[in-house]
């Protein structure tokens, strides 16, 4: 499905809606196969043991998704997760950002669903993997 | 299986291990059917519409069960969430607390696995529901 | 929400819709908090071991869950499921049916929620717990 | 992660140990990156509607990833899957085979990790994807 926001329309929208966690999060690029979003990593995300937490792997994969569907429907605020399932399968490597790359998988008119791979910023084998399921707003 | 940690020592743990987090968390009450815990909402939680973010509803889930758990083995730092897979299911109350009640369904040497309902404090219906599996480090 | 369905309406919609399965599987019980459902456990359900196949048991959850909707709305036979979450946690007794107790959670206009628990015939520890959503065509 | 069983074997494994299921499933292709398998859908396994059933399009899952693991492990009957999560977002093609497309994401001594995309034979939009945990029997 074609693309109608792009990276720079992306990170506007989220510099826009979602100031508490805009800061955070970049998309760095997207296509009709892949987006590719950043999460900054610091230390407000580490958890016992240097690892990042649970919480900001799902968060990054929501905001990677969440943008992924925009890409295609345009800046729709009030689209929902309503299921959201993840793996969290190593640990993140020691000051790295971590990388999503998300793709959707179906796009319908109620429904979207798509999926986000996690990984340390420079390695190859990934960190979590995610599926989430989006309710989108009637137009 | 046994409680070993109640509510008290719980906190106490989320204090010493995880201060970046331990104030908006807080266990009240701890018994072997049930595992009750608290989110402070605040404004750093919210989004656009006034909804509580997936990302803090995720993280009351990953507290709520990992005390569960760690209400039955003692105080392990390490014991990692390996899998979640969490239902959005209704708006939260405006300006209310989440509640998630918490059962464990499962304890065994290498795996466990729980399941918590989070509800709007004062509220019947379910806001979310989560089920995780986390591992447990080899003593 | 009110029961307009009970087992034995539940059983014969069974029995005319599912013909290839509708001998497998008995609503034993329906109540606004709780749905049973039985699975006639037979030699084709098992795997090397003795345990009972994994794909009987989502088999099982999904027509307690999909009951445990109809019996709210109707026999709606379209109503499909969209997302499952299972858990496999312990092997069943030999030799036992399989019971599934299914607790609605939520029931809007276009998407349901529900989970179901799985026990083997008077065990108290689960076998297995599914979450899944159902999508609900419009009238 | 090497090879060490290819298509030939994997169906042979099939054939001896799972014989009520064997005749539906084939391992068609097996790489590092990808292993590829048939499930050959009959009356059985459809629904009102013409649908396959969400149990038939979970077995298909299950028998794919379980292969891509013993791809790399050998035959060890006894892996057993722990979780699995699973998204239906298309109905399949009438009177198609199913294919399973499954990638590893983690094989660790204890548990392995790995996902399935299904596809009607011939289609390129996806019918389901599933992602799964394996628990690994100690040698």
């Amino acid at each position: 499905m074609q693309i109608i926001m792009g990276a720079p329309a992306l990170n506007a929208f989220l510099d826009a809606e979602f100031p508490q966690i805009a800061d955070q999060f970049r998309v760095e690029d997207v296509s009709p196969d892949l987006l590719i979003a950043r999460m900054r990593v610091t230390q407000a995300h580490l958890r016992p043991g240097g690892t990042v937490s649970g919480p900001s792997m799902f968060a990054l994969a929501d905001v990677a998704i969440y943008c992924a569907i925009l890409a295609r429907i345009g800046p729709v605020a009030l689209a929902v997760t309503t299921n959201a399932s993840i793996d969290f399968m190593r640990k993140p490597a020691a000051g790295r950002d971590l990388l999503a790359e998300c793709r959707v998988l179906k796009l319908g008119r109620q429904l979207a669903v798509a999926e986000a791979l996690i990984r340390s910023d420079g390695a190859f084998d990934p960190v979590a993997r995610c599926s989430m399921t989006y309710a989108i707003p009637p137009k």
